[in-house]
Parts: structure tokens; C-alpha cells; sequence
């Protein structure tokens, strides 16, 4: 099949794509093609609204009886549950609270509390840092017991032995997009009396992801990328139901107790996911995540995740095309069905080329040392889009006005 | 000194009250006298306005972009720092993060990886329960090596010594608003080898607070209580800068990093403060809560605390005066200076009480198992209000509507 990477044939297929009425949902600039959404996803029509009633009639006018009223107390579940549809999981074992990083811990933590005498950690070089920092964190902690036995992605299989406490791997990497055989990884891990926490940060409302199937047994993941949650939104975790009443977490703030308004000294783990919160959910996060997700959830998500693949192949092609002569590496999988939600090259100059891109209204991003991240978002995003921003960063490599000294200097984040 | 305790000496006061014109910096709906700011702030318009803002301009435009152009990447000490002047914090030293509870256990932890060897850390019985709780969470996880000493509050002092390793207290307390002497708790720790952590929940934006000056070693507290900052509001912790070089936590994540944005897989801590992060920081969240401790901080702090001991007189005055012949026990200290921003009251029928007085629009709260609360909050409520809360209360109890069927049946929250 030749791939269609004209203008008009482009345009065809926006004409066509059952997702094109999404786009409209979402509040982006004009002047701004988004391929950021792997990072921070845009702000919707939805999760505006909601925020400003959240903000006026619920904290506004009801006030602390909001909890009741407004169901605040209930978000960690229904979010949650929403979120849960979108990886596979049942009602009632993902929870919305905290952030990636702190439910990591928890997560981690739980595992370990179900595989005592157990010492080996298995996870990836080259992971997202903070699954390596929050691992460290929680081997010094535990005053040296603990090995992180961290393998470059091809030693992972072997690596996971009938030592291996628990397994820590992010399911889509975060620069190239690699996506982890999340069923194979699991049964490898089980098979040798092993459990897995998988993060889902660059999958959740991205890739095929089925915990449930896999027989997954802790997961975590992001609100804010593919989400949309909004800036700092939100994570979620995620625990197995044959866990819930045995796992363990440190973090047992009074969200996880069986009767948090109680009051009472003695703590008793709730019965059932709960007893993986911590402490009071953050409201007007959960609210705007909670509008996106509910977007998400309107989609046919096989028509999103075809979409997603035609797009990935699409980008592909455009890049080869117009900046093929440029030095540009793909160091995604070549496979489009190996690869997540974002595509990833090496440029010498990337972080330059980058600067120069988001100067003209491409806004992706760069991650150190040398890599263009561009997130591929089938709900916002059409098959013209990609076609402008590859035609936009072959002019850029073709006049070489990413060389500007205004595009060297580094800022703190991109 | 004769308490003014007549309408007309209170509307007196309330003319000559330099803190008056805060009032209409908040949102509160007319028909509500809201007595509840110590267990959930109200709205103030200023919040609103800046996360409309937030939404609109920052997110919904700038996108990722807003890490640097709207200074979020910068808010866990901007905003940090801020609340620093509430409780007599240096600069450096203050950071929005997290929620309490998750803020107290990388606090507690801190501490204890400075005081390797001890293993014995105090607390108060009925303590906040999250704070007994995560205590709790961290023996466990430690596998039994440490001991947690929960006291009653009249041997505190005396429990700590040369085997503690750390003292947990809570610095006002949330049911009786008893005020534990900071600076002499704190020495007595010192004296004896111990570190300390103070949780400050109930304390700022409400007591006088001196971290600096009583040589505080760690403090936590809440943003969504006397700070106004929104349900669920991130909250913040407090390290002395002379820890910060040989301090460590275990919830090491990437924003714990002396570098964040360098994506390297090993660990270092940042050299400052920011080693008690973790995940990202929540922007909507912090966003309100910004708008709200800027509020406070252009208030005159002696002026808000000498309104707050006054209105503390008077409310417990009129209460005497008018509900005087009903049952009703103050449980706070009987010395105004000696107790935090809220009343709390003994009746045996309690939740049914607070039930109808909600009914009516004076929203206070209950604690199990027979405590009214009353939350003053001199910023914005004045001395008729005050009147007017105790005027219903009377009302209530005369008529003995509280006994009605619908006040009894108990919900999930109040």
C-alpha cells in the first residue's frame, strides 16, 4: 500500500476520519500545531467549563459541604474507574490520587509487601528517571537489603529470575516510544514467582494497554499527557484485585483507611484499592481530568488506536520525504505497531531545530541529549496537521535558520 | 475587662475593625455564616480570577510553554516561600508540595536519616489521625525496628529522650485546639538528641508560628484549611537549611533531582530544600492556592491575631450567654492565647446539633464521637457574625429542633 502524503489526499482523509468532530473540543491556539500532547496534553472545552463551576458552585457556594454534595469524596473511585476503562482494568482496582512518582512508591512498595524474602528489583536503563529515583529511594530506605538490578531493555526478559521481588517497567518508553510486550514481560515475571508494576504514563489514553488480560498486577500512570488532564493533573494507580487485601503500602495516610472519618489512633487498612491512597484527593485537578477523561471515553477507541497507527505511519512517511537528505534519525521502532503515541528522532542540533519549531507554532519537544519528541494525538489532531508541521520542519532544515543564536540557549524545561 | 456581648458593641467593633474590607475579597454566599475555614477555606475572589487565568491563558494558550513563560516549573518555592512568612520560615526553606500526609512522611523520614541508631519516635494519642497513621506506615515498612511512643499530651514532654530519634506533633490541635509550646518542645528534643516535626495544619494562617525561632528541625501543613487555598489544595513542608546538605527521603522522585531536565538514570538529590520533592507539581492546585496566601500576606499579621483572640473572647462569651443552660462543654483551652483559630464544643447529641445549625446556614463542623467545631477567621468574618452564630445555636437549642429525625442520619462526610 503506498502511503498518502500529498496535501490532498491528506485532507481526504480528514474529510473521512469519524474522530474529525473532537477537534472541535479542544481549545488550541490558532497559530499552533500541537505535537505535545505525549507531554502536556491541551485544554478542552469540557474541563474548562467544569473547572469554572467546580471553582463558583461547588468550593464557591457549597462550601466543605462539597464532599457530600458535590461528590468530591468519591473521586478517587469514579475517576478512577473511568481512567480504568482505558487500560484494561475492572471496577474498583484504579484509584485517581497523588502523582506518578508517589504512587510509584506505593506501588513498588505493595509488591514488595506480597513477595517477602525476595530482594531484587528488576527494571530498565534508560527509564523514565523518576521510576529509577523512586527505586533508589526506596532501596536506601530500606538500609541496602534491596539490589535495582538495572538491565538495558534487551537483558529485561532474562534478567527476571526466581531472586526477582518485583519487576518495574514503563510500558511505552518515553523517548523512543519502545513499546514493552506488556502479556509476555508479565507471564516471564509470574512464571518465576515475580510481581510487575508497569507504568503507564505514555499509554493511558495512547496505546493498547490491557492489564487485566495480561494479569498485570500494579500499574501507575500520568494524568496530564495523553490525558489531558491539565498541568501537575493528578496520576493513578492500579491494583489487582486478588492484592486488595493483602498488599501493603507506607504511605498509609487516613485516605486509606477503612474509616478515614472516624478519627480514630489505630490505623486499619480499608478493605479493597482504597488502602493505596494517602491523603486528601486534590479537587480541582481531579475535576478538570476527570472532564477529560469523560471526552476520551466518547471515542470509539479502535477507531482512535487505528487512527493513532495511520498517523504514526503518515508522520513517518512526510518526515522521510521532505527532510529525509537532513540527517534526522528515527530512533522509534520502525514498526508502527511498536511503537506509542509519539515518534522520536535524533538530530545533532535537535535541541536548536526544536527551539526553531516552537518559535514557528510546531510546538513538540526535546529531550536531552539530542531527541524531537512528536506526539501523535488522533482526537486533536488531523492527517493536514502532520503534513504542515513536516513541510515546517523541512524549511527550517533547508534555510538552516535553526542555526540562529537565539535557538542555542538552553532554558530549564522545554 | 468587660466582654462587649450586645449587637450594637459588636456592629461597633465591626465598624472599627481595620480587617473589614478583606471580607469582600471572598466568596461567600449571603445566606451562609461560615465558621468552617479551619477544616475547608472559602473562595476568594482573587483565586477565581487567577485560575480563570490559569485555565484560559496559561494552559489552554501557552501549553507546555507555560513551565517557563507562566513560572510553574518555579512554584513549589514561589509559593513556598510565601507561606514561609506565615510560620516564621527563611527563605529556602518552605516548599508547596503533595498532600500533609504525604509531605509528613518524607518529613519524618528526613529526620530519621539523621538520626541513624535511635529508633524510638513520640507522638501524641488522638493526634491527627493521618499523622499517627503514617507513622504507623513507616514502622511497618522499616520491619519492626522502630517504635512509635503514642502518648496522651500531658506526658509528652516527659517521653522524650535519649532513645528518641524523632518527636511527631501536631502544633494546634485539630479537635481541641490546645497549642502545644513550640519552642519548648522543641528544646526539650534538642536537648535530648531528638529531631522534630511539626505539623502545622491547624497552625498557619491561623497562630502565631515561629519555626526559626524555636530552631525547628522539620514542619508539614495544609493548604486548604486556614490558607484558602481550594479542597484538596497541595500542601507544604519545611526543612531547616541547616539539614538540607545531609537530609534524604525516600520518595526520590525526578523533582527531587539536583537536575531534573538531564534525564540521567542515576540519583542525586538537589543540594537544597527541593530534595523533599517528588512527582510534578500540581499547577491548578497551587494556582488558587498562590492567590490565596498572597491575600493573607497583605494583611498585617499581628493585627489578624489580635482579631483572632478577641473574636475567640466574644464567641465564647456568647455562646456562655446564650447557650449557657444547654449541655454544651468548651473543650478547648480556657485561655484564649492557649487555644488555635477554632471553638470546639462537647454535646452529646453533637452531630445532630451541627446537622440543624448547618440547616440554618451556620456551617461549623462535627468530630467524633460529640464535638462541634467553630473556625474563626478574622479575615473574613466579623464580630456580628459572631453574634448571629451564637443567636441560631441558642435558637436551636431552645426549640430543641435538633431532634428532629433528619438531623440524626449520619453521612459519609461533614
Amino acid at each position: 500500500m503506498t502511503l498518502p502524503l500529498d496535501l490532498a489526499s491528506l485532507q481526504a482523509l480528514d474529510q473521512d476520519d469519524p474522530l474529525r468532530p473532537f477537534k472541535n473540543r479542544f481549545l488550541i491556539p490558532e497559530d499552533v500545531l500541537y505535537l505535545n500532547g505525549n507531554s502536556l496534553g491541551p485544554l478542552t472545552v469540557d474541563a474548562k467549563q467544569r473547572l469554572t463551576d467546580a471553582v463558583s458552585h461547588e468550593w464557591g457556594t457549597e462550601l466543605i459541604r462539597g464532599w457530600n454534595t458535590a461528590g468530591w469524596y468519591d473521586m478517587p473511585k469514579r475517576v478512577g474507574d473511568k481512567i480504568g476503562k482505558l487500560i484494561g482494568a475492572e471496577s474498583g482496582e484504579t484509584l485517581l490520587c497523588d502523582s506518578t512518582s508517589v504512587n510509584l512508591f506505593k506501588a513498588v512498595s505493595a509488591a514488595l509487601s506480597l513477595t517477602t524474602g525476595r530482594k531484587k528489583i528488576v527494571s530498565e536503563s534508560g527509564n523514565f528517571p523518576t521510576d529509577l529515583y523512586i527505586l533508589d529511594g526506596i532501596k536506601s530506605f530500606l538500609k541496602g537489603d534491596y539490589q535495582v538490578d538495572v538491565r538495558p531493555r534487551e537483558d529485561i526478559f532474562d534478567a527476571i529470575d526466581e531472586e526477582t521481588a518485583v519487576v518495574v517497567l514503563t510500558h511505552v518508553h518515553y523517548v523512543t516510544g519502545d513499546i514493552f510486550p506488556m502479556e509476555e514481560i508479565t507471564a516471564k515475571a509470574h512464571k518465576c514467582g515475580a510481581l510487575i508494576v508497569w507504568d503507564l504514563s505514555h499509554s493511558v489514553g495512547a496505546v493498547k494497554t490491557t492489564l487485566s488480560k495480561a494479569h498485570a498486577d500494579f500499574a501507575v500512570g500520568c494524568g496530564y499527557k495523553h490525558l489531558n488532564g491539565g498541568p501537575g493533573a493528578p496520576a493513578f494507580i492500579y491494583a489487582a484485585k486478588r492484592h486488595h487485601h493483602t498488599m501493603h503500602q507506607p504511605l498509609s495516610g487516613w485516605f486509606s483507611h477503612i474509616n478515614p472519618f472516624e478519627f480514630t489512633d489505630k490505623y486499619q487498612p480499608a478493605d479493597d484499592a482504597h488502602r493505596l491512597l494517602c491523603g486528601t484527593t486534590p479537587i480541582l485537578g481531579a475535576t478538570a481530568l476527570e472532564a477529560a477523561v469523560d471526552l476520551f471515553l466518547e471515542a470509539d477507541g479502535a477507531v482512535r488506536l487505528k487512527k493513532l497507527e495511520q498517523m504514526s505511519r503518515i508522520f513517518e512517511g512526510l518526515i522521510e520525504e521532505k527532510c529525509g537528505s537532513h540527517d534526522l534519525t528515527l530512533v522509534s521502532p520502525a514498526d508502527p505497531t511498536a511503537r506509542g503515541a509519539h515518534l522520536s528522532y535524533h538530530h545533532k542540533d535537535g535541541y536548536a531545530l526544536m527551539q526553531n519549531l516552537i518559535d514557528r507554532g510546531v510546538i513538540g519537544d526535546f529531550r536531552a541529549p539530542s531527541y524531537l519528541r512528536f506526539g501523535l494525538s488522533p482526537l486533536f489532531m488531523g492527517y493536514e496537521d502532520l503534513y504542515n508541521a513536516a513541510e515546517i520542519l523541512s524549511e527550517i532544515l533547508e534555510t538552516g535558520s535553526f542555526k540562529a543564536e537565539k535557538y542555542q540557549v538552553k532554558q530549564a524545561v522545554t
